[in-house]
């Protein structure tokens, strides 16, 4: 046995009002078994218990913006969430050389984004996972905004070797759907899978690049000089997370009825189209670029 | 010309996070051309102010639920919503003699329930307007639960002859949908029109009757002994408001996949299935029967 990964988090209500995650680490407390593999067995945890019992995304600022080293390490922040970010820091971490290997993180989404692996690392064991549940799951969708782990200020980032985020959607906040709950469950046993392969044979086979998208820039939806927002997505653009976007194309239109044009040169592609949570932002949709991810030749060894 | 027809109250955020009649009540202040007709100008309000600055259903409790006559009454009930019904009450009524006419009150749901129009008077102002919009709009749902206008606890009792709820879905609490949007400011101008039409010629001529569906009656999620949920509602279900539910047809399926069906012994239909806003009573939809709604012949002199 060539043991890599000691000790995996399984996270779900980092966003209070996204119930799936929340669900199924109250199933998989009652059924341990169905997440235990030979060579570990995964922690369960609520991220926001606070967030979770008030059925909101978040009491005070969002959780999953607080994991940078620096904000963990900033005593004045001291709202619910930058709380609940330090007590997690202790629990899974520390950052710097945390006790978790890895971080599986579930959330939801109210755009149209399907399976999506939401992931910053280049380690190979984050790529290699992501490749793996795309091998398992084809129409999951590669979202990978690299980062360095230290700076990310998601939960994933808590993990030692890095993490995963698995976003489903649409589905609204508040309530479960069974696919949408289906899905998870089903992405994260690969997760667990890939995870038992790693340590009990070897890394498994996985392509050496496959297409993903990523993040350019987030667009923000047309505003009044009271910063209130003024249009919606456009109705040709509602529920295309993923599909091109070209010069010319409808993003929005306004509450009295004006087309907006994507005003750019290239080719581009949503994602987070209308997501409920970002309204609190005016922000309307991502503009991604599609990307070949290379699985990296790197030795496990790299640890940020 | 008959006018009968006065004063007009449109509302929108009456739940503070369904925004799309909170965007329309802010379109029409700017633009109330739209809304004006030659016999009478509408008031537009939101309904709750305090919730929608939150983007919440409610602060304290669900405003649709507080005008009660005895309930307005009540100097007991003083939390953030009860008081904000009294402030209401004194806008638009009082209850027992309104000042305003005719309430038009704009909600969302997470369900499926496409156009629905949901009254409780057989008052034949209000089954007038609901027959007439859907003869405009042939897919919209008639929701009939037939209840006494001083008894009733919803924003629309507060119209002399009471009101029409415009409820749209299926939509995320806290987001904008074109489609919503356009198809709820739609059917407004068909309720107001019928309104102008009753003021400056004659009630338009509508069906003698029209199928509906009548409310039986709430069916809970599965719960464990702690009151927690425990199980969804049905793949198979899942946004099938209105379609035929029938003995033995799966309702739920729970958390460890066992499938729980209906045990009724006539056929059914579904309706706000899978609400999030009503996630907080664990209740997993409402169950109606169809029926056919008669246009009444009383007079218009009877006010409740």
């Amino acid at each position: 046995m060539n043991k890599t990964i000691n000790t995996v988090a399984i996270t779900g209500g980092t966003h209070g009002n996204e119930l799936t995650g929340v669900y199924l680490i109250k199933h998989w407390q009652s059924q341990p078994q169905e997440v235990a593999r030979s060579s570990f067995t995964p922690e369960l945890h609520i991220a926001n218990p606070a967030a979770t019992q008030e059925v909101r995304r978040y009491v005070d600022q969002d959780l999953n913006r607080q994991f940078n080293i620096a904000d963990l390490a900033d005593p004045q922040l001291a709202g619910c969430e930058q709380q609940r970010a330090k007590a997690l820091n202790t629990l899974l971490g520390p950052k710097e050389g945390p006790r978790v290997d890895f971080v599986i993180d579930m959330h939801t989404t109210t755009a149209n984004m399907g399976m999506s692996l939401v992931f910053n690392s280049n380690h190979p064991l984050v790529i290699g996972m992501a490749f793996y549940i795309k091998q398992k799951m084809p129409n999951a969708n590669l979202f990978y905004s690299p980062t360095d782990r230290l700076e990310d200020n998601f939960l994933r980032s808590m993990g030692r070797f890095g993490g995963l985020v698995i976003e489903v959607g649409p589905i609204s906040q508040g309530l479960l759907n069974y696919q949408v709950y289906a899905d998870t469950r089903t992405a994260v046993m690969h997760a667990l899978d890939y995870l038992e392969l790693y340590n009990v044979e070897a890394p498994p086979e996985v392509p050496k690049a496959m297409t993903g998208y990523r993040f350019i820039e987030k667009i923000p939806f047309p505003t009044n000089d009271q910063g209130e927002i003024t249009g919606m997505i456009h109705p040709v653009l509602q529920g295309q997370d993923y599909q091109p976007i070209d010069p010319g194309d409808p993003l929005f239109i306004t509450l009295t009825g004006e087309t907006i044009v994507y005003q750019g040169v290239d080719t581009v592609y949503g994602a987070f189209i209308n997501e409920a949570a970002y309204y609190d932002r005016n922000i309307g949709l991502s503009l991604m670029e599609k990307v070949d991810i290379s699985y990296p030749t790197d030795s496990l060894d790299s640890t940020s």
